[in-house]
């Protein structure tokens, strides 16, 4: 019933990831009515992406140039890869602060219910950068979850067929939490890797 | 830490109602990795949107011809006007198929704690339209909730003192909703028995 440019909006917002029907017709109504400078520089930022993002050769996170500014930091400690699923984990990662080396960002994880397997993550790519001769010691950070813990193992094996060093981020205990409230697998994990 | 285009992708995405830095993040990394035709064609969408969609001036709905479809309809029952607060409100109530009659959008509502007063939501506009002489009744559909009932109320005391029929959507609609949410069948007998 709308006008077929609304209607168009509103579809083309459903390409965005958890917005449904109602979703998108709220947003498109929103900024119509209220932003349409917003609208405007959505349009040109979903452009640009889409234009001058690939992905960075060396760690294959997203970036404009061949290689990105984080594999092209001389400060950043050479010897340290660290594989995460996404380029999000990798950003929870730096906010942290607490690591200096470079990352590997696989861009998925394995998934055979999704169908996707060893090949769709690229784990050739990341035998062939871990083989470069100057990484000492792949860290393993995929997610804590069936999908990530598969992953991190299938990605070990391999790793370690070739003589790398291959080590998983700690599990146990979050910082801050009450041990009454955190789940047994945590912490018979925790009582398993006490140090 | 990410690439300046991706970081203005997330940014602008935020311009979305209902969308935080991790939505945003998510929806970015979304479309960049899995759906960039999508991200062209809602570039696109959100262009020719911004581009080409004014306000009928008759029903003051989102348009892009100077009179909407709608308005423009002969088969339309011209005596009949319902007032309803937004397009998504509109497209709820012809979604029943149960009225033949001509709306007047008022785009928003009066909201004196959000500083939406009589001028904002266009009701001297309203009360040029509904005095064409065509117009026989002037139906309120604004929503049933506080803003929505005080538009009405002040909406149909000002049309009542031009010598206007002026009804009410029925309290079939349960109180505390909003249309946009309400079932089809709800508001075809609310239609039925406005008084």
């Amino acid at each position: 019933m709308a006008d077929p440019a609304v209607e168009a909006l509103i579809d083309a917002l459903r390409c965005l990831p958890g917005v449904g029907q109602k979703s998108a017709q709220r947003m498109a109504f929103h900024l119509l009515q209220h932003d349409r400078p917003g609208a405007e520089k959505l349009a040109l930022a979903l452009q640009g992406a889409v234009a001058d993002i690939g992905h960075c050769e060396r760690c294959h996170t997203f970036s404009r140039a061949a290689v990105c500014d984080l594999c092209s930091d001389p400060a950043r400690d050479q010897t340290l890869l660290c594989v995460v699923e996404t380029p999000a984990d990798q950003a929870a990662l730096e906010r942290t602060g607490s690591y200096k080396g470079l990352y590997f960002v696989l861009m998925g994880r394995l998934s055979p219910l999704d169908g996707i397997g060893v090949r769709d993550i690229g784990i050739s790519a990341l035998l062939q950068r871990a083989a470069d001769g100057v990484v000492k010691e792949v860290i393993l950070a995929t997610n804590f979850n069936v999908e990530g813990e598969t992953t991190a193992h299938v990605l070990g094996e391999a790793l370690k067929q070739r003589g790398l060093k291959v080590t998983r981020l700690a599990r146990g205990v979050p910082v801050g939490s009450e041990l009454e409230y955190v789940d047994l697998g945590t912490i018979a994990h925790a009582f398993m890797d006490r140090r």
